[in-house]
């Protein structure tokens, strides 16, 4: 998937002239996928109570295509199904309107021989109840080919069987920027990075794919599967069993759950167990889990003997989003977090959508802070989905988690393959963290969340930004109501603004000269500016903080 | 230079007619360099006790060849000179061989004209005394083309000044794979790796010169030095001051000396030093010091904020040859040693041929052995030179270090060009380290230096690879020789053969599948093979140990 993902639908249309195939197509398509299957004709009918042909024949064609306008609209809210149209349905402008924001429109064809062939045995078709009904077929074909080159997608059946013809459409289907989140197949993000360019496969069920997707038939050779104790269990053994499966040779490695393992002593203790295990450079490193197993198993992969590849297996909305994608690896040092680490890609990332499911709300909130923040930087479409579905996000809805993590880590892997060791471009990535980590830095332990203070980051520099007359003011009350809407409103009290102020001044980034700010001049876009000076952002937090 | 260096040579030789500029050229060029000059008239005229006008005249021009011959004789095992000779030297073929194996031969031309304006005031010219001496000129100097053309470098001296004069021979011999070594400009090696290329400078007093060749002008950049707490004073403070003095900020870091502070824990330190102290990704690190602060600084610079740039300041024989070249860090694990690491190159290795005239004797040998490993494996030339000057090596002799520094950083940094990541090739470098790693393992601490081990690994390998007939039997004899003459005799009295074994089993180089020994058919050759099996190996230890 390389153009960017579109927003998901409800639905997959096949339409075409009759004896095409739809109807056979999408039948197939919906038991292969399990989507529901609607076709237009039949819930005509029994609306209606009545045949096709009759309601031709009684209240003429204009009338059935207002019944077809009645039945889309019923459709329009619906998710996750296969519709097959009548023939006719994209000869109204009206109905090809809303076929197309409910999804992608596949048009099958044939030609007037193959339609006489395929429908001779029928009674049901109204138009062709004429003397000479092939000359009939080519003249409708002709009057409506107009009406269906409106279509995204056309594919001729004349020489496929039901079969074939389903296979094309799944095909188009996975390579549709919309139609691919309905596909039950994982969606693939490429991330570009020369010798090492690797894919981010995100789908359901994944965990139990790990080893067919990272490397099938590995007779022999040596996984480390790196996870917490809390983990070990509910994933652990589901990737070990997957990776045995097709043949590695599995050492499990469980670290105490939490930031606190994130250290150098673990990360050296690990090295050790690795050793006497007698792994090798040969070997390969498995990080299942959140962001600290991400960080802490990277780290070793990239030290350990000078550098083992390794697989990401994230479990959580942020690591998923956010620590997965771009080669950042890290241990803490007490002083500050991730103050030794490396850049180490890894060989392949691979989510599964259903560890989601279990996702306690604090934690998936925090998530989506740095969902809102790459929907704000990078994509006024997904800002806008984000809007008007987040209820179906925090509802866990399979297509809807598909298309925001492939989205998310689409829009990340951008930026990463860009600036892939963090020298310029890649700062556009710390919109709102500047008083984000200054806040996080000042507050008491466990008070807030980093995805709260990233929300709370994002809306006061945007304010600052909007003050300059650097962004719109609609950014910061979009950002505003959706960080509301996501529950990342943390209670700031008991945060001394002094000390918070110290905190920014002492971040990293802001050292020995300009500050490169990023800011959102309207969503979806983002530059670096250096008209914010420090001690702008500084009055900021501490208005925020009295 | 990216020429394969050659043995040094005793001299730089200009020739050409007379009123080229030979002489002036010679001793400006002695003034500059620090090098004895040396002119062959003259010397005859003193020796005999004639001019040589009066030589030819009496004696005849054969005669005066003949002195010339007894001249170069009685040079030829002088070191450093430049020699001047007289405008007829190169006209007989047997003093053209003795020149060549002196130094490189620069000519020095002008024309007739040029000759006659120059030379006019002379009356000590025995050819021109003649009633035309412009077309005398001329003709001699047609008669003598072919001669002159026998010179290794050719330099038109009409426009020139004597000092452009001596700038053009000094370029020329900047360049020169020999001359070079005589010239007082460090040897600049280039380490070819794409985007990580680099340049190893080889040269005495390069201590005082780091800020110089690391970067001049750094006004306020900071500079980390990390070095040994032995180092601090002899060392440390040298290379600070110099980078001062260019306008860098320095912090100097000293930890104990010794392998004990190659550790996790004492990286871990560091690196919160330098976060401390406010360091951050535009930093520098300059390692200074022997292997084991390259190892350990080196792999500081490379986790420290996920990479610094660094620069190697390596002062024992065996970090300059070896460890400072190819980019590989590490720290130990109680384990073994270098379990934890990664490969960064650095931004630039500075040696100062210096820093081995107070290297304690043991060391220095510990090193040779790498020394002699390299000739071994890719310079018949250079392994020829050591059997013939070891002593002057041992008597740290300053052109005949720069060599066999220069030499051994050029053949490394080719094999490491050629496979950065360890992958292949590069264990070539392995030579003699199966044997050797199992020695060292298996003997009490201190009893074997690296160098040691590795030098009768070499010639027990070597002579596993003789009965096997992938060897040569000279190999074998040749290398014993030398390793003799290096004083790398080891007791291995006490290292148990058992233990030696186990120990070679576990080699992680070993592990799953098989064996890629190098080994070397002749002198200065090495190839990968699998003709050699573990056991052979096995019994040839055993043989050693009983």
């Amino acid at each position: 998937m390389t153009h960017a993902l579109r927003p998901p639908v409800g639905a997959i249309i096949l339409t075409g002239f009759m004896g095409t195939g739809k109807s056979a197509v999408a039948e197939l398509l919906s038991r292969r996928w399990g989507l529901e299957t609607v076709d237009t004709d039949a819930m005509i009918k029994e609306q209606v109570g009545a045949s096709i042909a009759e309601i031709f024949a009684t209240r003429g064609e204009q009338h059935f295509r207002d019944l077809e306008t009645d039945i889309l609209t019923q459709l329009a809210e619906q998710r996750g199904l296969i519709i097959s149209t009548g023939g006719g349905m994209l000869l109204r402008e009206h109905n090809v309107e809303l076929l197309r924001q409910m999804g992608p429109i596949i048009c099958l064809h044939a030609s007037a021989e193959t339609i006489m062939e395929r429908t001779a045995a029928s009674s049901e078709r109204p138009l062709l109840n004429k003397p000479d009904p092939q000359t009939e077929i080519q003249q409708l074909l002709a009057e409506r080919d107009a009406a269906y080159q409106q279509a995204d997608y056309h594919i001729a059946t004349d020489e496929l069987s039901v079969e074939q013809a389903a296979e094309a459409v799944a095909e188009a289907m996975r390579a549709d920027p919309r139609g691919c989140l309905l596909a039950p197949e994982p969606v693939e993000i490429p991330v570009e990075l020369g010798d090492d360019s690797y894919t981010i496969h995100i789908g359901k069920g994944l965990l139990e794919a790990v080893g067919e997707i990272a490397a099938p038939d590995q007779r022999g050779q040596r996984a480390a599967l790196i996870t917490d104790d809390n983990l070990v269990e509910l994933y652990g053994s589901v990737v070990a069993e997957s990776l045995e499966r097709v043949g590695w040779d599995v050492a499990l490695f469980a670290v105490p759950s939490g930031e606190g393992s994130k250290t150098l002593a673990t990360a050296g203790q690990l090295c050790d167990q690795l050793a006497e295990a007698g792994f090798d450079r040969s070997s390969v490193v498995f990080a299942v889990g959140g962001g600290m197993v991400g960080d802490l198993a990277g780290f070793v992969a990239a030290v350990f003997m000078r550098g083992l590849e390794f697989v990401q297996v994230p479990t959580t909305l942020l690591a998923q989003v956010d620590a997965s994608v771009g080669g950042k690896v890290a241990v803490d040092l007490p002083r500050a977090k991730n103050l030794v680490g490396a850049f180490h890609q890894p060989r392949a990332v691979i989510i599964d959508t259903n560890t989601l499911e279990t996702l306690p709300e604090r934690q998936l909130c925090s998530g989506l802070a740095e969902v809102i923040k790459h929907a704000a930087i990078a994509d006024e479409a997904m800002f806008g989905y984000l809007e008007e579905n987040l209820e179906r996000l925090e509802k866990r809805d399979p297509v809807c988690l598909k298309y925001v993590l492939a989205r998310n880590c689409q829009i990340k892997a951008e930026v990463v393959a860009a600036d892939p060791h963090e020298q310029g471009q890649r700062a556009v990535l710390n919109f709102g963290h500047t008083i984000g980590h200054a806040l996080e830095r000042a507050a008491p332990q466990w008070q807030l969340s980093h995805g709260e203070a990233i929300a709370v980051g994002m809306v006061a520099e945007s304010e600052v930004a909007v003050e300059k007359e650097l962004s719109e003011p609609d950014v910061v009350e979009r950002l505003r109501r959706l960080i509301t809407q996501a529950g990342l409103q943390p209670d700031l009290a008991g945060i001394d603004p002094q000390q918070a102020g110290t905190a920014m001044s002492a971040d990293k980034k802001l050292r020995g000269g300009r500050l490169r700010l990023p800011v959102v001049p309207r969503i979806g876009q983002v530059v670096l500016t250096d008209q914010i000076q420090l001690t702008d952002l500084r009055e900021a937090l501490v208005r925020l903080l009295e």
